[in-house]
This record gives structure tokens, C-alpha cells and sequence, in this order.
């Protein structure tokens, strides 16, 4: 996968698999994945991103949550942690390009900072997936994240896809990344939603602020779900949203994060849940 | 409750019950209760709110997630919720003490706004807790919430509390709020923790963070405990930090959300745990 280069001098896209052929007619799509904190975000954004490499997809994988671990979830070992260059850590290039001050809270900055450089040189790859992490708050009082996705938006309103790449955006909790419009460049968002009216309630607000920077195709997915009335409680809840599928409350799950491994093909039918899910957002992009 | 007063004229403590003479002595509390999104931070602010003032204490809830919902955790009933004014739609107020422009992203502002008249005006009053919301982003694209928290930041180092009275403020999910240093006003941050590595990394972040601001005292609630091995992964992962007790996983509180009523004295031992955590709050402040 080569992303951020010109449409007319495309590279050999290099993680072709068994399916390639099947895949160079789909479409390539960019998704946002997000929702109320602690729904399960970042997990899911982590499976699909595997069940995506597995089928062939070349995979961008963005960890735009400050307060994230899209690394844990993608199975990258510790080792390999330490090479990842967060954009946060390259303040001294954002604030030349966005010409804001680091450290300096509530300033004037450019919003279309110089970005075609940047995902070649600060994405790690690991198992046919790249990841790009947007980093984190460095010290108290040091300021807000601002600078940071403006030029992450940037960078994103950047990429082109050719048909068998997607770029995954696990986005930070709740709702001010839709305020910033850092995810405005995807094709579809996807909201994760627990069985809970808190959740319901981010989904709606999700919902309506999305159309604001022009995202028409919201899909949900149920995530936790124990019984029948608490996916009954989420049908209920969604009215007129598609509902891309259900995803168990999977103790299997919880113990993987305690052991800071991987989520993927932990529990009992997450993943294949979430390859059932792969398969009717291509579905949906394609037709 | 009176707040933001002068400590030279103060008003009469209008919710004494039973205890208020044992309470007069007891110092006032600034507390913040942070964490990862999702840990049950809201719920554990609602709760231990309502505790306090079943207690007697006069208690200023401050609701700072732009994504929570902290006046349903409060048990604000439907029809008194329509009377509160969120900070974010006194925006012509804000903008004019800010001198902030409404909707436009990464602008000069200032951080010192005056503010001493706000409280009166924007808290609505339930079952002896005050409440001030700080409120949501209104439009997707209309830009960050730095001004708000800003202007929340400047309000909370306004005020002043005497002895029978209490700030618990429900910040939003993450770390961001640190960066902004929304409440170095605290005198303690309470983390609530849940038992997964995501959840122990956010503490440990918001530990670092936090002494950046000068808040020295940090705590930790272990919160959705279901075995005996999920409650010594947390004393294991806290090290040096101390725990005020730990919370059981309730299903009956994920129907209370679901029901979206209040989890004050839901459930078998949720509410007992946090009247105990809040008299080891007590004791801590107090010796």
C-alpha cells in the first residue's frame, strides 16, 4: 500500500493476497470509527482492521484518540512500539506548518497545513497493516490538541486510496473531533453503540453533527450485547440508522485487554462477527 | 449553598439536615473524578454526589463532558432538564469575556475571563445538589471547545466553598481536559479505574499529567469488579497510587442506564461502596 501519492504515478501495491483479483475492483473506502467513551472503539477498529489485511485490503490504520491504545489492538509487539513516531512528537513540524506555538493554549493557526510528506515517514507497518498514531497530551497545562488535528484533518483530506485500500480512524470519545471536523475526508462513520440511553444518546448527537461536515452514511454496530432485549433495546433505539451487526459481551475480551494483547481471534465469535460486518460494509460501499 | 462569594459576606447554608453540626467543622472539597471514557465516571460523580448530600453537604456538581450526561445520573427529572442553561449557549457571554469568536477554530482568547456572576445565574438546584453543565459542541465543524474550558477553568478558581460544601466535577473523558488544565482548581483528582490495560494506562497518564498542575493527590476507585482476581490486577497495576475501594460490576446499573433513570441505590452494594468511599474521602481531607 502507498498512500499520499499522486493518483497518475501510483506504486505497486505490495499486500496483494490470495483474493487481489477479486478485490482490485472494489472500491477503496474510508471509514471514522466512533461513539461514546468505552463502548469499544478501539477494539473494534483494531479487529476490522485485521479482517481487512486478511482479506488482501491494504490497511491505514489512524489512531486519532489521545487517550487510546489502537497499537494494543492491532497485535504490535512491544518492540516494535517504541519506533512509532506520534504527530504529537513532531511539534516542531506541526508548529511550522500549522505556524502555532507549542505549548501555547488557545492561538491562531493555519488549517491546511503542508502535509504530503508526512504518513510515509511517521507510519509503522505491522502484518500488512500501516498505522499512523496522532499522539497524545506530552504535559498538564501544556495546551489542547487543536494544532494536532487540524493537521491530522489535513493529512486525511490528503490520501487517496486506490481500490484495495482503507483508512480506519479510531476517533477519540464523544463528540469534540466532530467540532474540530478532524474526520470530515471519510466515506461513512461508524458508530459503536453499547445498550445503554448514554450511548444512544452520543449515537443521536454523532448522528446530527455528522451531517453538519457533509457525512451522510452513519452505520451502527451493537457492541456488549448479552441478551435479546438488550439487542431488541438498540434496534428500538436506532429508528432510521442501518445497524451493520451485533457484537457479543465477551469476557474472553476483557481478559485480553487486562493481558494488553491483541482482541483479534480472542473469544468466542467476535471476530467472525466483525468479518460479517467487513462484508456488508463492502457490500454497501460497492453497491 | 451560596458559591462564588466573598469569604467576607457569606450566605446562609440553606441544606443543613440532621448532621450539619457535626459537618461544620469539615473542610470543603474540590474533587474531580477523571479516567479512560466508559470506566463509570459519571455514574460514580452522580452517586457520590448524591451521598453528599444525603449527608448534608451543600454539593456543586459541575458537569465538564461535553459527552456525559451527568444531570440523568443526578436523577434530574425530564421536565426540569429543559431549565438548564449549558455554558456553551451563553456562547455571546462567553465570547464576549473570552473575547473569543463563536465557531471559529484556533483563534487568541483570553484565559482569565470575569465570571463571578455565572454560577447564580446557570446552576438549577435538585434535591439539595446544584448543577452547572458546561454543555456540548451545538454544530460538526463549529470548532473545538477551548473557550468553554477556558471560561470553566476561570469559574472554577472563583470559587470559594465553606466548610459543609463540596465540588465534584464530572470531567470528560480522556486527558485532553489535563493539557487544558480545566481543573487545577481540585484538591484531589479520584481516577476511576476499571480492570484492563487501557484503563491502568489513562490512570498512570493522568497521574503524570495531573502533577504538571500541581494536584498532588490522586486516588483511584477500581470500578465493574466481578472476581477477586479482576480487584488484585488493579492493586497490582496501582503501585504507589492509593485506592478509596472498589465498585462491583452491576448489571442492575447497566438497566438503570438502559432505563436512563438514576443509579443512586440501585443495585445490590453500588451506593454502599461509594458512602464508604466518600467517608474515606472525608477522613483523607480532613487529616
Amino acid at each position: 500500500m502507498t498512500i499520499l501519492r499522486k493518483r497518475e504515478n501510483p506504486l505497486t501495491y505490495k499486500n496483494n493476497k490470495s483474493n487481489y483479483k477479486e478485490l482490485k475492483d472494489v472500491l477503496p473506502m474510508k471509514i471514522a470509527i466512533t461513539g461514546k467513551g468505552g463502548v469499544g472503539k478501539t477494539t473494534f477498529a483494531g479487529v476490522l482492521s485485521k479482517v481487512l489485511a486478511e482479506d488482501g485490503y491494504g490497511v491505514l490504520a489512524v489512531d486519532a484518540d489521545p487517550d487510546a491504545n489502537l497499537p494494543m489492538a492491532l497485535g504490535i509487539p512491544e518492540e516494535k512500539l517504541s519506533s512509532i513516531t506520534p504527530l504529537s512528537e513532531i511539534k516542531d513540524i506541526i508548529a511550522k506548518r500549522t505556524e502555532a506555538v507549542p505549548g501555547v493554549f488557545g492561538q491562531m493557526f493555519k488549517l491546511n497545513p503542508k502535509v504530503d510528506d508526512i504518513p510515509e515517514k511517521y507510519c509503522i507497518e505491522h502484518d500488512g497493516i500501516k498505522l499512523l498514531v496522532m499522539g497524545t497530551v506530552k504535559a498538564g497545562g501544556s495546551g489542547c490538541i487543536c494544532p494536532e488535528h487540524a493537521f491530522l484533518r489535513a493529512l486525511m483530506q490528503h490520501l487517496l486510496l486506490t481500490p484495495q485500500e482503507a483508512l480506519i480512524m479510531d476517533m477519540e470519545a464523544g463528540i469534540e473531533h466532530l467540532g474540530r471536523a478532524t474526520a470530515d475526508c471519510v466515506d461513512a462513520f461508524i458508530v459503536v453503540a453499547e445498550p445503554g440511553q448514554r450511548s444512544i444518546q452520543t449515537l443521536k448527537t454523532i448522528k446530527k453533527l455528522a451531517l453538519d461536515i457533509g457525512i451522510q452514511k452513519i452505520f451502527v454496530v451493537g457492541n456488549k450485547i448479552r441478551t435479546n432485549e438488550e439487542k431488541s433495546f438498540i434496534i428500538n433505539a436506532c429508528e432510521n440508522i442501518s445497524i451493520l451487526g451485533f457484537l457479543p459481551y465477551d469476557a474472553a475480551l476483557i481478559e485480553a485487554d487486562r493481558q494488553g494483547k491483541t482482541p483479534f481471534n480472542k473469544g468466542e465469535c467476535y471476530t467472525d462477527e466483525v468479518r460479517a460486518i467487513k462484508d456488508k460494509i463492502l457490500n454497501l460501499i460497492n453497491n
